[in-house]
């Protein structure tokens, strides 16, 4: 690699981007120290390196200020993916997402200022287009109208991110992301169907009429793009983050069906929108990411097939991630 | 008038904006109340009203939820100018956006949710396009980078507006002002520079190089733009309010010294900024505004003058507005 070892502060880090991200640090070298409040994060994603000096590991809430510039000392750089990511459950606890994902954002940019930690990367999420006009919509995309609490709480942490870096407190870079697929993915369209169909090959409830067009993007493609900021300098980029492809809730089923050999009864909820603040087309724009070098290397369907597979591997995830 | 009376929550009702626009209100036939902290308020704003049955007054913070539902209790529609709006002052204390113009909007929404108040009309800023590419800038201008905490905050509010609207929680009106000007005007450029002035009318020192564009509205042009929504029934609309017209920081001083009657010395910091986040160019295209029939009647140079004529002649603002 040639690069100086860093020392590098993933909140979230025992989630399942964050521990992905770790794992892909760790292999190159870097120090990792992982902040998670464990409420959606696993030990099970993180036991590879306990033990050895590369990781260390804080089980914190971020929510405390104190703690979190206590967690934030000594690194160069944060990459700050701790958030709810519960997108249709925001209306349960609507003060949840404000809390978790703009709140902690500050108490981090605020910890930044006082450590001196200059570099900050950011998991923000195509939900900030909200309904796009423009698909494939772009980051520079006409200014967009929130249709959930959880999109409204990550544009709202990207907005004191962007004052942070035009004042000078921090470097930040921030990726929109579609949805994340792979190994230790533990929520979503993909999870709900899977589970469902473990409990009952024969019928599959889907929200909405399955006509969404829904892109996602395989973890590995999603953490290569975030290692390659690590060392540039900029004051503030923002990229998307995709493939450069789309499927429907439909041809997901059927990719899903086929990996678990069966064939259901579907009962669709009926609408266009899956659910309230559920945006039904999501396709970003990545020429911006792409410019960079970065590319993505799994198709949708790859990525998919890999993810049932581990699911089916791992169904202890089930009996402890019930919503 | 010929509609039906309604009773209406104006939060920050004895600011600046706010209590022009329950003079307004009162005018036409309704019942106000008035939710403020006094931190940026003054009696003296409310005075006017006090006795008569059109008004009632609460002293509370809306940081405390529970206060805030209560004072929502038995209102039609909420007019939501409560904030703070020192834009360069932020850096001071970088939690105050967050709290005051963030979190207790929230608070309103749940209330809102809670004693079933549909209507919902909230004061955001032109500051929400950051350094905006496109002048006069659209509402629906290219996805914007915040430059400050206070325009992050607001923009943030702004989100969860929208979350709130698309829920169908509330019908919504969000206006983006550019500055406004008029009686009862405690806090900006105009402010600052006749204070200056008052103190010694031979010198001034001028944030900036003095070529900064600002843009300024007469407050009655304002209210009367607040006004015209209450009936109105619509999801979500969102109105840029402003002249058709801008001004230099130096066409200001030269009104303002003409008014006053002066001819200081200027001492320019330089630099093309006022300060960090500071929106050098501000010019809203309000095409969208004056299609609902809505258009503004003073001018720059007028507001400007009446202005300074009502700071001279209630000085006592400059002594409990020290900052």
């Amino acid at each position: 690699m040639g690069a100086t070892i860093k020392k590098i502060l993933i909140t979230g880090g025992a989630g399942f981007i964050g521990s992905n991200l770790a794992d892909a640090l760790i292999s190159v070298g870097h120090d990792v120290r992982i902040a998670d409040n464990f409420s959606t994060g696993f030990h099970k994603f993180i036991d590879q390196h306990k033990g050895t000096a590369a990781i260390e590991i804080v089980e914190t809430d971020l929510l405390d200020e104190q703690a979190c510039s206590q967690v934030l000392g000594g690194c160069d750089v944060v990459y700050h993916l701790a958030a709810n990511a519960d997108v249709r459950f925001g209306w349960q606890q609507p003060l949840r997402d404000t809390q978790q994902n703009l709140l902690v954002t500050q108490n981090l940019l605020e910890a930044c200022r006082k450590q001196g930690v200059r570099k900050f990367v950011f998991s923000s999420t195509g939900s900030v287009y909200g309904k796009a006009k423009q698909i494939p919509t772009p980051e520079d995309c006409a200014f967009p109208t929130q249709t959930s609490l959880y999109a409204a709480s990550k544009l709202a942490a990207e907005g004191l991110i962007n004052a942070y870096a035009e004042a000078d407190v921090v470097d930040a870079t921030i990726f929109r992301f579609v949805s994340i697929l792979g190994r230790r993915y533990t929520h979503g369209h993909v999870f709900d169907f899977v589970k469902q169909l473990l409990g009952d090959p024969k019928r599959l409830k889907v929200l909405g009429d399955g006509k969404q067009t829904k892109s996602y993007l395989h973890v590995d493609d999603c953490t290569s793009a975030l290692v390659r900021v690590l060392d540039g300098k900029s004051k503030l980029d923002i990229f998307n983050l995709g493939t450069n492809e789309t499927v429907t809730v439909n041809q997901s089923i059927n990719i899903i069906c086929k990996s678990l050999n069966c064939d259901p009864i579907i009962d669709y909820s009926g609408g266009s929108e899956g659910w309230i603040g559920d945006n039904p087309h999501i396709f970003l724009d990545t020429t911006s990411a792409r410019a960079t070098g970065w590319s993505s290397v799994r198709t949708i369907s790859e990525s998919i097939r890999e993810t049932v597979e581990w699911l089916v591997a791992n169904d202890w995830v089930f009996s402890l991630r019930d919503k």
